[in-house]
């Protein structure tokens, strides 16, 4: 079935239980994808823009409401939307960090947060995981002292995950700013996995900027993300235009350099706004999404060999399993090899493991129903025993 | 009508002829608009995401085959998509200008790309146009000459617009780009009111990069662009990351540094792709859109006093006129004053002419039909008529 030329109409979500681990808390709200129609096009949320002419001062859609109100529901002074989270670090690095300069980064850090360093030509130096992955002020100190040995002045930013991309562990944020303060070091909070789906205050967890992103965790479309920091950062991070022309003495208003001007227009913007009611709503139920989540890893620890390698309990609905002692050594000998995992998950309406994968995989159940966890976690226990595993 | 909290359902193009000069070749197709519906998660992309994990090499949807078919298009070796133009200038600034350094631009370019060298703290240094608003080999080369001697070498890139954002005007982009090219300065074709529109060969006109804007002529969802470049600088512009934890020894593969890994992913992409068909279809019909749009010049020029201040005879859809004899003499004592305009052309259903506006104000027919120009043309001497201008 096609939707245009060349282009399958995807139906993953319509037809399926996805357990994609940077899909689950992105999929779009009802609201969201009504807006995405009637917003469609690029330029739409320009037709309503007057003086001062920049995107958060447009009042129809509310883009400039949304802008305050975000701000102050993470507990920030100012914001700004951006094409997706990478585009804030590269804005926060851009502003802050100059060539050959020493940038703290997690040893667990997105690769585009990596990028945003390497893009403004900076260096990495990283805070090492402990053995059971976590990111801990102690390591974070002894390492700053590193680069202060090392380059003679301390790091310019340091990042700091909330929620790591590869086990979905917690990380001591308030702890490790702490330390970076001691410094004068200011802090990212990188919140790509915690904006949008649990309750996050940038302030009490001593947050210099937090950045959120709306296709993995505020239900909007891609690409859309967003900067949160304070008005001392603001001043430098947000900052508007000084360029002028030599010969024709042009300049350009309040267009803020960082974000080149208007960052984000048409259904992206227009998307992440219409969910961010039911956005704000979720956060407050997100011990309920632990709980769904929880019903799988039991089920899924039941069967006999099979760890979790994410800490435990699991305090997050992103979980890195190993089953290299259960359906591992079912693959070995199976005509599917590692592939029949993903195909007798697909058989049942699952879908969003990485196929092939029987060793360790991540998976996210965000936004299940307790009906869809339920039946989930059954079926992870039938595939077990199907294939001569033991359930405990 | 609202489509969620706070925000109206837009219902602009579907019950005006809007003449907005930014939004007339951004409005999505159809199948544009299929596309998104079915795709609009932000990673919808990502399903079938395998190795080497790059959106280029993506072949469901079919991201892999756009890319070579743009170049192709575009009569460049090499493309890449980026979430609007604006990140296209700030790609190659961010690979060629360093702090301090000149980059050459027109005194018609469009902010964002003067803020694209602000962001890397280069220097702009203006190319004058023309008392009739051109852009001239001579006075680039003068202007580039002029550069040597303040700074002692040649400018690091030159901005060129193929047609510019307040007139309307073709440049003389080839012989520009010749002047350019004898000082080793690349060029970077400002395609925006170009790439989808009309027939472009970059090499043909010796551009090293090639940017085109998505939301503003490929009929796509913002924020999205296209840039396109040589074999030669696409080793600089696209190069991949080099970058690796010191402690961790982490590498991220072949992913772009200055795009920061993967792009545009969900909707704006699949609906670029989705237009591609009829966009390369359209601009083979370019010819027909300068025709219909000077009904309406011929049409505004019958009324007394009015003039056209883009070049004439018009070769661009989007032409800014000179009605400060005309419409703005009405202005002076109509009761509404100079919003007797916008608000008699909404009368008749037209929309998109900056409210209030009489003197000097620019418009663009792109994508009307010919009943419909013909009845946008009959509607500025109807409203002339009206409030007692002659007609020739």
């Amino acid at each position: 079935m096609k939707c245009a030329a060349g282009i399958e109409t995807r139906i993953v979500d319509e037809s399926s239980i996805n357990l994609d681990p940077i899909q689950a808390a992105g999929r779009l709200t009802p609201e969201a994808m009504k807006a995405v129609i009637a917003w469609g096009d690029g330029y739409s949320v320009c037709d309503h823009c007057h003086k001062p002419f920049r995107l958060d001062y447009v009042t129809n859609p509310p883009i400039a409401d949304f802008h305050s109100d975000l701000s102050k529901w993470l507990g920030m002074d100012q914001s700004q939307v951006v094409p997706g989270a990478r585009r804030a670090f590269q804005e926060v690095t851009g502003a802050l960090v100059s060539k050959g300069e020493p940038v703290m980064m997690t040893g667990m850090g997105h690769y585009t947060a990596y990028l945003s360093v390497e893009v403004v030509n900076g260096v990495v130096r990283e805070i090492p995981p402990t053995p059971d992955h976590h990111i801990t002020a102690d390591t974070a100190a002894e390492r700053i002292e590193a680069v202060i040995r090392e380059f003679g002045y301390a790091p310019k930013l340091l990042f700091i995950d909330a929620v790591d991309f590869m086990y979905g562990n917690f990380h001591d944020v308030k702890g490790v700013a702490k330390v970076a303060h001691q410094y004068d070091i200011p802090v990212l909070y990188n919140g790509v996995y915690t904006v949008g789906v649990l309750p996050v205050n940038g302030k009490d967890l001593g947050a210099d900027f937090v950045v959120g992103s709306g296709h993995k965790s505020m239900a909007a479309p891609a690409p859309s993300g967003v900067l949160a920091t304070t008005d001392e950062y603001a001043d430098v991070v947000l900052r508007t235009t000084k360029i002028s022309g030599d010969v024709t003495g042009r300049k350009f208003g309040i267009k803020q350099v960082g974000i080149l001007g208007c960052s984000l227009m048409g259904a992206p913007i227009v998307g992440l706004i219409a969910s961010f009611p039911a956005v704000k709503e979720r956060v407050k139920h997100w011990d309920e999404e632990v709980a769904n989540h929880r019903i799988v890893t039991d089920a899924l620890l039941s069967i006999e060999g099979t760890k979790i390698a994410s800490e435990f309990p699991r305090r997050h609905t992103l979980t890195r399993m190993d089953t290299s002692a259960s359906f591992d050594v079912v693959a070995r000998t199976h005509k599917k090899r590692g592939f029949f995992l993903s195909s007798a998950l697909a058989k049942r309406g699952i879908t969003g493991i990485m196929p092939g994968v029987t060793k360790q995989w991540k998976f996210n159940t965000y936004g299940l129903s307790r009906e869809q966890v339920e039946y989930l976690a059954g079926a992870f226990v039938d595939i077990a025993e199907e294939n001569g595993l033991r359930i405990a």
